[in-house]
């Protein structure tokens, strides 16, 4: 086990009709908030306005700004920024899925610096200070409601780039499952495997002695897998969805990847499929994962045949790991498409024509220097082309 | 599942050599504390001088209070309260066990309040202000070092209580795994033993739908027996230290409680156990918890049964799930007995004399009305005396 720190201090508030308190919840913060959405669905659903009565009751004044779209954009950032210097508000509640989540983020960091926000993305520079922000997720997927991270589509320069810090971990979020019913069923299929592999993207690792670590990954990664599943027989399954998407929760709030070295690989290479081709990130993530683990394996054969066995339920024989490490991406692409998951990149409507350049991107040309990505197995430019080819 | 809130803001700070860090760590909090600790191991061990250099170094002033003994003296905690009021020391650092965390827990509460810190204990008030704390911890079992509870013990009135809030969980923890190889070797089997029953009285419940942290759960309790058994082979295997502590800290910090209806009577009867007979923690819980589950299992087999099949690796027909459920609490025993820990009354030194009396404490004579205890099944003072007996 390596060293490590851990700190969450994200207050985490679960259950049904939950999000109705948020008015009380806010008061001892702010007395005016940005109010920061997506594209409209809390309106149709009724969400934004149980938050307006709730907040209207408990006195607390806010400004509006909606219009986030999947793979947030820089420039909502900027006119968030304008929009809470101009109002003096020092207090965000974002009311949304991971994209409205990390747009708000960003406007908090970028709110109190003395610069431009972009730059903290390019250069991961530590910000100083942070407005703080609330969540009331919509969508269970991304984990930013207790994450350390955001991630945000420059689309001038078509850049999408993460950045990660505990200052920017929420002060609280509320998840009620109720919310997630009236989700169009790919947003579940999404959101399984954006969550799965923020699991499997600390899973995959060198490290050894990581006893604890690995069954907690193991048995959350099976807790997704069989309650997503029965969300696919009976989508008002309450129960399910509450197991989904406190999965979802503690799949990124960091705990999971303590005392070991992550990967991050797979991430980094989708980020340059949903950067250039605005795919959804589980979808991209669902196509490139499995390619990622046919490149990789064999550094680790062991992990991958412990991930067979324990994750997938994978039977046979332990003197022929190799066989069970293949079998293990086999169930999982498996399981993909039993959510009807694209797995290949046609399937995304992906061609040829790009993949030197989101090589190059993946490999540090987003961030302006040649370098190599992931842990398990360190992969450079040409590594990531052929696994871009993996996934036709 | 449950709604629930989970908050824990405690930093964990884990791996080699880090407490000699902690006066960097504390600086920023405060330029004088208090240092609370046991009976002088830390001298002993050399933690202590490790402690007051970093201390020293970073021109942090400090006040000494050593002398906190296996549960904890209401009487030590008095003094520790005037101590920090005549030095106005606003920041307490507790360097040891459970004990010594719980009793710098208790002094934090203390110093703010206006009133006897006892009476928070028996009424279970809601406390306004806390000092923060911070710990070193070097001893794994209690999971105080996160967690948001501290037991006293009254010697003059031989009442032991408990109280939990958000707001007495440390500012930081620090779990440095090369710490514990001092340790005597029955403290590893207690530590085992209170971690272990942290995360089964949080586990066994009637509560359905609890896929996620029943998984974790089991994990958790799986990775602490195969370490400890690691550790009464190798007393030197950094990483099973590693193992061990980590889980005993998430066996506490609240996480494997969420969403779900926790038991808490072996602790309850445990607690009167220690509070007459002074026995370690750890050890009389190995006594009492295998007969609370004799007494109780028939209240919801199918869980002592899922108990015995995903911790306690028992194979056998799902048809006759009462056979597996008591082969379950057999194992159970017989890996505490592995431990060396006692799993009877007699090896405490406990004969049938104060049965009655213990009985009569545990279900509300401890705070002056009567109640049951127990949430799996409720258990007043008759059941209570029943179990007792049957831990002979």
């Amino acid at each position: 086990m390596l060293d490590f720190e851990f700190f969450n201090p994200t207050r985490l508030i679960f259950g049904k009709s939950k999000h109705k308190e948020i008015g009380s919840l806010v008061k001892p913060y702010a007395k005016k908030i940005l109010l920061h959405y997506g594209s409209g669905s809390i309106k149709r659903t009724g969400v934004y306005d149980d938050v307006v009565a709730s907040l209207k009751e408990n006195e607390v004044e806010f400004v509006e700004l909606g219009g986030v779209v999947p793979n947030p954009r820089l420039s909502l950032v900027y006119e968030g920024i304008e929009l809470c210097r101009k109002e003096n508000i020092g207090f965000i509640l974002a009311v949304g899925g991971g994209s409205v989540i990390d747009s708000a983020k960003a406007i908090a960091m970028g709110v109190p610096f003395d610069g431009d926000v972009w730059d903290l993305y390019v250069t991961r520079k530590e910000v100083e200070k942070v407005l703080p922000v609330a969540t009331i997720l919509t969508i269970p997927a991304a984990g930013s409601e207790s994450s350390n991270s955001s991630v945000i589509t420059n689309e001038e320069t078509q850049l999408k780039l993460g950045y990660g810090s505990d200052k920017i971990r929420p002060a609280f979020s509320i998840i009620n499952p109720e919310l997630f019913v009236t989700l169009p069923e790919e947003q579940l299929a999404y959101g399984v495997c954006d969550m799965m592999s923020h699991i499997m993207e600390r899973y995959f690792t060198n490290t050894l002695h990581t006893d604890l670590i690995d069954g907690l990954c193991e048995s959350t990664l099976k807790t997704i897998m069989k309650n997503a599943l029965l969300l696919k027989e009976n989508y008002n399954n309450y129960d399910a969805w509450a197991e989904v998407s406190l999965a979802g929760n503690i799949a990124h709030n960091g705990l999971l990847g303590v005392g070991r070295e992550g990967d991050w690989a797979s991430h980094a290479m989708e980020h340059e499929l949903s950067a250039i081709y605005d795919v959804p990130h589980g979808a991209g993530l669902a196509v490139v994962t499995p390619a990622w683990m046919k490149y990789v394996y064999k550094t680790n054969v062991p992990m991958f045949a412990q991930f067979a066995v324990n994750v997938m339920g994978v039977e046979g024989s332990l003197r022929e790991p190799e066989d069970l490490a293949l079998e293990g991406i086999k169930r999982l692409e498996e399981f993909f498409v039993k959510m009807g998951l694209p797995i290949r990149m046609p399937e995304l409507g992906i061609d040829e024509t790009n993949l030197e350049l989101m090589a190059e991107m993946a490999t540090g040309g987003n961030r302006g220097k040649e370098s190599t990505i992931g842990k398990l197995k360190k992969l450079d430019k040409d590594d990531v082309l052929a696994i871009y080819k993996l996934a036709f």
